[in-house]
């Protein structure tokens, strides 16, 4: 016989974590390229001239990501929008000539079904990067074309936008690039996990143990650029979704007009620092948290070597190795939390 | 002598509300029009081509409420930015045809002084309201129009899509929506100030014997439509830098993708529901809120009457309707949670 004994037993390392799975779903999804090229070619001699990102939920905070990332970088017109928000008040910007591009795991996700019947209906160009095949989303019909493929979605998101930059003569060193992609990033995020592991596990388990005593307490996480959709996807679709625990996410720009005055010593903010243009607004969270917090986390993905991968590109997937390290954190959470990532109360099990 | 009894004693009806300072000072933003009006003529003969409503913290999240409002009205292209974010990341549409409008009350924010600095150096035209004369972002230069007036930024922003509309042969019923506002507008918010006193003295009661109990718990604020840019602020302005309340805010939209898994019959969570096109979004979360939740509070503008204005202008201006009930709930907040809402911890205390 034996009893558990919540905070004595130790999950295992690397729990939850397969490398080849992961490098191989990562590969998988880099492969992706000849056939994301050769579809954006089509759509683009067909005449498209802005591109739409249109997601719901955790899609729409990887629509965000690549906005950010895009909107500085390429002339071409490039929205963001809530497929939700979208088809109740649209956008007058969008026409005939915009190429939609959007992700579904499940593939049968209310809103992005309604949002693909009336894509169809008027006859809108469509790229779908669906997770699941047979299902409604995966259908292709004239005007649409469907990438099916497991996972990666951020990463399939940039991949077309970085072509379609490619094309306008906006990214001189696209093949360069994709090849360092290519040859490193999946072994890079591998080994980011594998880096993380260790620290992943403590600070899990403080988490938890703070949980305990501050059940009601929201986590807060402030990010800027790439990582605020990260930030907005990891608080609300794995924390607040999948762990059951509250959070706050907030912008390191407006951290400062209004946020800010609710934390004091004990309230537990977590902080992601990436390498893309916004870096500076996070470091200047930064230098102050230390000054009022004595319960924070920061997460910089420049401390992880991403082994090979040019200093120059670590910008453009600092999302991704952030992902990394949560996905170390959450293995842990799930673990001292006792609640597996897969339980839902509420979302799909019953009518709303 | 005397001893204070925090829940016996009660606030004053109508605390902190002066009619007449109220009505004149809604008047005093509308009766800028002739001013705005004259201001945009001479932008628009100059040559803009698209507007940028751009602004940090709570005059971000105006910036928020005027872009969902314009962008299925105008075909003028109208972007929404934070400043701290443009600033380091920028965004390629942007261009020297291009139109600022920004708000500051301080006229001393950094991020806008650094903006305003920005675009100086660039001769991009801008329309700056502050509220504050004699201070940096008041200074009028070659391309820079400045309209000094307190209070009522989502109106001014309003008023400027508005007659940009009306300009482009988007707005023609213009002239008889701006006389039914000019005319109503001003008593019909002071008069849900007044309806709304009683039930909002009673529901900050409630909010604040909560508090009492539960002061780690974060309250939720679900919104969607310019209700959305509003919930935005109030959390983040009023109750989170103001009021010291833990708050978490989130689209309507979203809303159903994560966040309401953490909702539970106690869980404190505050809809805003407005009269835009956005409606059916809040009136699903409305249907679906009592099913898991015991703590819910709903403020639903369509139950103001608002005499005298049209009811097809009623959804332009929910959000200013929401703000009414929300400021009637804060002056007993701020009663109850013995708080006065001029307090800073943190912001411009020191150094940063």
């Amino acid at each position: 016989m034996y009893r558990c004994e919540k905070w004595k037993e130790k999950p295992p390392v690397l729990r939850s974590y397969d490398r080849e799975a992961l490098v191989s779903q990562i590969r998988a999804g880099l492969a992706l390229r000849p056939q994301i090229e050769e579809i954006l070619d089509g759509f683009l001699q067909a005449g498209t001239e802005s591109v739409w990102f249109i997601g719901i939920g955790g899609t729409y905070a990887s629509c965000m990501q690549v906005h950010t990332y895009a909107k500085h970088r390429t002339s071409l017109p490039v929205y963001c929008e809530n497929a939700a928000e979208f088809l109740t008040t649209g956008n007058r910007q969008f026409n005939e000539r915009a190429l939609v591009i959007f992700s579904s795991e499940s593939g049968t996700t209310k809103e992005m079904i309604e949002l693909d019947a009336y894509m169809k209906e008027r006859g809108i160009r469509r790229l779908a990067f669906v997770d699941t095949p047979g299902t409604p989303l995966a259908e292709e019909d004239e005007q649409k074309k469907v990438i099916v493929s497991r996972k990666n979605e951020q990463l399939k998101f940039f991949m077309c936008i970085n072509y379609l930059m490619y094309c306008r003569g906006e990214f001189d060193d696209y093949a360069q690039y994709c090849e360092n992609m290519e040859t490193y990033l999946a072994e890079a995020l591998a080994e980011t996990e594998e880096s993380a592991d260790d620290w992943a596990r403590r600070c899990a388990h403080d988490l938890a143990e703070f949980r305990d005593k501050h059940p009601e307490m929201p986590h807060y996480f402030a990010a800027a650029g790439n990582q605020y959709g990260a930030a907005y996807s990891y608080g609300m679709c794995y924390w607040e979704e999948q762990l059951w625990i509250r959070t706050r996410v907030v912008s390191c720009a407006d951290f400062f007009h209004g946020m800010q005055e609710i934390i004091d010593r004990d309230t537990p903010v977590t902080l992601f620092i990436g390498e893309d243009e916004q870096r500076p607004l996070a470091e200047r969270a930064a230098r102050f948290l230390p000054k009022v917090c004595a319960n924070y986390t920061v997460i910089d993905t420049a401390e992880f070597p991403l082994t090979g991968i040019r200093p120059e590109y670590r910008g453009s997937v600092s999302h991704l190795v952030m992902r990394a390290v949560c996905s170390r954190i959450d293995a842990y959470l799930e673990y001292y939390l006792r609640h597996p990532m897969t339980i839902r109360r509420y979302y799909r099990q019953f009518d709303y």
